[in-house]
């Protein structure tokens, strides 16, 4: 079968491989992929922030596939059945696995490969009324916004959420807030962007670079109390502008660097006002189901696709991820790619 | 100033009183009253089934009113401000108070009087956009209903909510957990009303006369996995029915005795399930300033009224009430009462 | 190799078999048994009160064993380790499993049986300092106690504890909440017992013989407050006591049916405090590897053994445990079992 | 009556000066102070690092009053009775008040002063078995640790905890965790403070002077897995070893800033441990309560008192505590003092 794998770190060292296709042990499902999403952590990966990963390993965290083989003692799948992927194969529920995490795409062989073995355990049922690239996305970025807002934060009915920017992640957790009936403010720096937030149902929209001062408008909007849920995006200078944007016992959730691998932020604030800082990224798999079921209730909640790209184009679409300014999601079709 | 003052336990106790108009203290607020809502503590205080209160008392736990004068060192709160009474005045966040629970409409006096002095700490302003008999009835069955879904349950969104009947609180919760994004269920004897129900923004209805398992059927519905949460309002012998409705490691919300003053379950349903039965009654003033901004945000959730009485129609009010055949609240107005 | 299946219900049904040693599969382990315990479950299996178990099925939830065999993928374990059998071997953390429960001794096969194979994911490292039969009693009994109290109840330093009874539930739940620095009463019908239960640690102990309203003896000792925590192994009329034992917004945890298969409990002291029944029955994996630590840490929590038999005579340890009057866990061991 | 008024910023603008002897209103009650602690917000309070205090205001945040009058309306407290000063006096559970803490010591006049009046919910029973002295450390700095630990951290048997230095709160933070059956840790630059923390019950102490990279000592002594708490009363740069030292999902508390009004992370190893920042300052009513209580079951934990000084000696004290180098609380003692 055919894989991208990194064979040595940057963009020359990923290359379209021929590897044996794998074959399901008891308790595996084979699966043929249809879809997968990008991530900044492939761009990560792909870079070696990531310490010491094993290479060559087959890149990719996201993604959607049917299942062809099924191991012994597989009850909860069948043939044919459209499975997501857990990107942390062994988070089952409460805390992330202290030993031995298994996350796809680095150190363990990832999606963006014609086949995939998963536990059956790491798998979870896609939503039917979803396309495969719309599928593809929930495993990272959705499941992400999600597991930060309902298993972190406990969101709930008439909160506020401030949510930075427009990546796969925000666009996520502006929609399953509104869903859950939060007032959800979005910050962009492009006026075309937040005009789109605001179809998606954003509440209130601040263009940080006309409004830089943009915490002082959060608190303004919350009629002075400040944010139940920040989502920061960013780390570096702006941790500081989150917090005040918060409200007392407020919680910010720490999940990107935007703006560069350290954060930064004034204690008095943060005390002042016992702020809670999470750090999020991903989640388990019953957040996972939750994900799911939530988006066959609510099909407003539909995964926003920035652009697709077919799986051998991975290199365009990781320089398009790399580039900056989408809206949502960059994809992978696996069309046409199966012999 | 007129209140109605229980003098003895039963109908014939109760009268309209002659009382000094009260003032307020340092950190108080005098209210004239604008509405109340009837609730069915009430009828239990009526028929003396709570231990031992301090007769006479003036009845009523539920209303809104008027700021007419404040004593010294108030700051939240002005002259003609519109606020709710909170029903335990001293319950502010977190647990109840340990010691001296202080409940208006017994042991304190309540709101069945043209004046009611509170403290600061026990008022909440009421939105704007609702009628004063609305308003009214969030401080007793709205409270319930948001204390039970939200500091409770930690309801999230696309989980499923089972609701027992039509009365203040079940129809508040109905609103509450579709705002919130859940899947509603809603049971009644009545196809009338489940209309009633289902025009709110309930999901599913099951009339338990006609499908009496109807546990089975919210298994059903919720394809095998059984409701996130169930709203026993009966107690009784259903309860165990409302375990059995539950999913595993679900929340069965105690919180009415309309079957009889015991309830009765079969442990190893109740044990196999690893079910929490939360018993539930009011809430604190955080749940009814988050209740209150809800209703702002989002004005689907618009109390029911059953219907209105006039202040000096209490004894019509609470025996129409006793009748039971309600569908929402029963309200008293306050209006043309102020001499 | 040799195990206890049960063909048919009753004690009649119990037999010991022939069974083809079981060889482990990917990411599985072999174990050689050393230990294992008995619990209330086991009786009930033989009564046949499980709904519809597939006989005939090796019976045995508790135990611990050593591995002589691994699968391919195991990484945890090595030959020579001793280790823990999960009950549930597939409730990681979290909530437990939705779908396919997979509980040893029924409808799994369990652990009176010479060897067991068991999932990677489903095993823990057994304390070194506690014996084999000690470290056998930890996946049932003493991983419920632990569960109830600090999964569930969040249990802090100071609270109050009552503890009902002398059973192994109980007698790790004592010693757990001393450890934890809590406040201990335990109740039981026999002065010998609470002398017994004085020595592991109890504060206080009531005999429910000599003082039947013994709720009103919790409520003199915490002060007027009641217990933070009551755990209620008897189900049955006395609920409505232990409701009344505990402290507004306290926990009742419902773990046992020695007074019935029914439970009875009076609504308005229920709800007047708020209660919350939580109802338990073992625990996840990260419980267990938190008890596992806690013992070490802590030396004084010693599982106590009641009497230990042979692997063979499990019809007599059987009747000693259904005639009641143990103090602590019946235990079995495999000592010069293994040809 | 005599009282320590800040004037001014700075020591100079400090003044032992005369005001009237307050009267308590309804509700209230008027203390004759016994003692009061020091903290370091005093010292922040004193170089006018707390935004626009309306001066002058009377210092002190701690304390331990004697009921010497009234108000009406008092039902908790009598003449005589010893109470502890509840440092926000309108924090009575759950979160902290969004609107007008009311904070002792700026903006409302303190403790440092022969009398006082506060609201009686602002006041806790002191322990009858603490001296005045002891107990005046338990409403900042003994509720401060209690808080973290048991209602933000929900520290449970058996986890370890690292404590920062040999302050106030950490050594509270030691003693209480110790108490609830805690592993803990402890760092300070001084081998003789390290061994008075041992003493104390400190399982394993590091001296940051002598091991720089404190983390890897941690998860060595954590046998790999980090601490389950660490409590970071540094901030500044040490921020990410604090995260390092921490277990994937465990709690960083962020209570201090001896290295900085800032702090700063390297957002990598925060994201992929799932760490969570915990501001934390003080604690509600509730807390402070079971604190009592807990040092009443548990007399070992024992306030440490660095050195006491007389009430006219404030001047001296604070700068005692600006000095650094104590071990435990600087106090102050009222005896002699009213006329």
């Amino acid at each position: 079968m055919k894989a991208f794998e990194l064979a040595q770190y940057g963009y020359d060292g990923l290359r379209l491989a021929e590897r044996p296709q794998p074959s399901p042990g008891p308790g595996q499902l084979l699966l043929r992929m249809r879809a997968a999403a990008l991530n900044y952590r492939d761009l990560s990966v792909l870079r070696g922030e990531y310490a010491s990963l094993p290479l060559p390993v087959i890149m990719g965290s996201d993604g959607v596939g049917e299942v062809v083989a099924v191991g012994a003692g597989v009850t909860k799948f069948a043939l044919g059945d459209r499975v997501l992927l857990l990107y942390i194969t062994n988070w089952i529920d409460g805390a992330p696995p202290e030993e031995n995490m298994r996350r796809l795409g680095g150190p363990l062989d990832g999606t963006f490969a014609e086949y995939v073995v998963i536990q059956e355990d790491g798998a979870v049922h896609a939503p039917a009324h979803l396309s495969d690239v719309e599928a593809a996305t929930l495993p990272v970025a959705g499941l992400t916004a999600w597991h930060m807002l309902f298993a972190h934060g406990h969101l709930r009915l008439g909160e506020s959420v401030v949510v930075q920017g427009t990546g796969g992640v925000s666009l996520f957790a502006l929609m399953l807030a509104r869903a859950a009936g939060a007032e959800v403010i979005v910050t962009s720096g492009s006026d075309e962007k937040l005009a789109r937030a605001k179809a998606l149902g954003a509440h209130h929209v601040i263009n940080y670079r006309t409004t830089p001062d943009w915490d002082v408008r959060v608190r303004e909007i919350t009629r002075g109390r400040g944010a139940d849920h920040v989502i920061d995006v960013a780390g570096g200078e702006e941790l500081t502008r989150s917090i005040k944007a918060a409200r007392i016992a407020g919680t910010v959730y720490v999940t990107g660097f935007v703006a560069g691998l350290n954060a930064n932020f004034a204690l008095l604030p943060a005390i002042t006002k016992r702020v809670r800082l999470q750090a999020v990224s991903g989640g388990h798999r019953a957040s996972l189901e939750a994900l799911a079921r939530s988006t066959e209730l609510h099909r407003e909640i539909r995964p926003v696709i920035d652009r697709t790209f077919h799986f051998t184009e991975l290199r365009e679409a990781l320089r398009h991820l790399d580039k900056g300014g989408h809206f949502g999601k960059v994809a992978l079709s696996f069309e046409g790619t199966h012999s």
